[in-house]
């Protein structure tokens, strides 16, 4: 089981100290769903800054898509991946897949009562945070175990599907689809209108992100690579075929694993790449080892005000999760990568800002 | 290494008596490449004969994309499937890909003259067929290996490259993509113009397939699921990001591996599968096994004259590849799947006819 853990990218230590300060449960009931908004035609890209980050974006564009430009990149080869946990959306102080697989224990205890006084079930169920953050490896293993694997894929779809529209943040009091960053909506809107297909290339759960992908990013299922456990066929009574989700990593998309996680899934290197992490080091360093004009950005957590301050500006403590590390601050310099300021590069940061 | 011969979906007795058999290597260095014809306007399945099968298809694409049907599915999730060997090109009397490795070997020995006198490239090297026939499991294990992997993705895709537009079948002297079936690139297309994402999903190498799939049948290279190994991310002297070709089995895309694959690579289930044997079989129970209608459809080879002829019918013997079994006659006939003739229902084979 192990691997499950690594595939969610979670550091056992991080997730139990922010699992202590995590004020409630983010369970609710209302299924309004969010569709973000996107910027007007004028300007695709509205919520930028005027700035070396939004130039460094149509720069790009404008090289690889310009009939005639020596950069020029063929339309069947335009593509562009995102992490998203931090990239695309808030992962402070906690994934929200992780806030997801707690919020999943009381129906799993509820379909086996036998759990209920079964550790780690019963401190989860007792909503003791600083009981859960003494939480060994072990426990964590048997949570995601437990809420991620064992049931048919339809079902972990709908379970998603109902807990995504309804959850909600506890800062900000809103739909986690909602506390998607706006200024990186236009920026993938921005490329699809340019031929570009945009794929999200993360280290959480590809079943889970391919749940709303669609509805919140453009993105379609088939368009999402994601650390991925195995399913397995089987047969029910009458003979009809199924697929059950099995606690077995097939894809651990962190790191190194991105690029070959890319590869598997897409089989082309990508001419752009986003991501805000040392996971994503690699993925930037093998889009940036590609020939032409290759668009590689970080995004940096520099706006305590409107979201977040970690990472390593004005020696910014890291966060909790995603880490923007001095050593990748240091990288991107050396490699010219384009580092995006939430402060000084977004004008806003969500849609209903 | 075990799993790349699995992943290619090899029977080794079949391997080994197909070898026996083959009059010549295949390989040439004609470098014109193939385009397959695609039928005129006038009648989208013009290679089709009336009947069964091809009303089925016309059938299912009427009920899933006329507006108001009670089985209308939307653009988005409109997803086909197609097995490549047997199903798409010609698979008799060997895989090409099996061709493509022993055609390898003389190059690999080249790069490592100290191969040369090691079995099995030694036998390999001296062209008998009836020596290569006594091949045991690790032998054949080594020169996929050799030839598969530890290379770079881009050395990889190169090498299959240049092969595939030379490299010749022996029966017919023509290209290998000279040999797929212009019925099938018909029913991809009209599927394609009706709304529908065409794939590939092969036991066959993911990266062999993807080198040719969007010149051969309109389909890109992220549009192919197949046996996957894995790769490495290293990087070069100048601290450049690579992939190479690792000897480690990701996916076994047969049989179960087909429906398992295509979660893991698509997300969705399809609503058209098309295969020709029992690695097929699974991958059409499970699109069966989805509301709404679905199409189902095995080739069979009963076409000894102008292809081949194996399978159940008329009590033909099976191929030495794959393997449309009486079995899973009984399964096609018991599940309402539609059997495409190949002497019936198909009115010109190859597009050089």
């Amino acid at each position: 089981m192990k691997p499950i853990i690594s595939s969610l990218g979670i550091d056992r230590r991080a997730l139990l100290s922010a699992l202590a300060v995590l004020p409630t449960m983010s369970g609710s009931f209302l299924t309004t769903s969010a569709r973000a908004q996107t910027a007007g035609s004028g300007d695709a890209l509205a919520s930028w800054n005027d700035g070396p980050a939004k130039q460094a974006i149509v720069d790009f564009v404008k090289a690889t898509t310009v009939q005639g430009s020596p950069n020029f990149v063929p339309a069947e080869e335009r593509i562009a991946t995102f992490d998203q946990d931090g990239t695309l959306w808030v992962e402070h102080p906690m994934y929200s897949q992780v806030m997801y697989c707690l919020d999943r224990v009381p129906a799993v205890v509820a379909k086996k009562p036998e759990l209920k006084n079964v550790e780690p079930f019963k401190t989860v169920m007792s909503g003791n945070r600083e009981a859960m953050a003494k939480f060994t490896m072990k426990d964590l293993e048997m949570i995601l175990a437990a809420t991620l694997t064992g049931m048919s894929v339809e079902e972990f779809n709908a379970e998603v599907k109902k807990w995504i529209e309804s959850a909600k943040d506890p800062r900000w009091k809103r739909l986690y689809t909602d506390l998607v960053y706006q200024p990186m909506l236009e920026v993938m809107r921005y490329l699809r209108d340019n031929g570009y297909k945009t794929y999200i290339v993360t280290g959480g759960g590809q079943d889970f992100v391919r749940v709303y992908s669609e509805r919140v990013y453009g993105i379609p299922p088939e368009q999402v690579v994601g650390s991925a456990a195995g399913t397995k066929l089987g047969y029910d009574k009458d003979g009809k075929a199924f697929l059950t989700k099995e606690p077995k990593l097939l894809l651990n998309d962190d790191h190194a694993g991105k690029p070959e996680g890319i590869h598997m899934m897409i089989g082309r290197r990508p001419y752009a790449a986003f991501g805000n992490s040392v996971g994503d080091q690699q993925m930037l360093e093998w889009t940036g080892a590609g020939a032409g004009a290759r668009l590689k950005m970080l995004v940096l957590h520099d706006d305590a005000k409107r979201e977040y301050a970690y990472g390593p500006a004005q020696g910014l403590p890291n966060s909790k999760v995603g880490t923007f590390t001095p050593a990748l601050y240091e990288t991107a310099k050396k490699n010219s990568w384009t580092v995006i300021s939430m402060k000084n590069d977004w004008k806003r940061i969500f849609a209903f800002e």
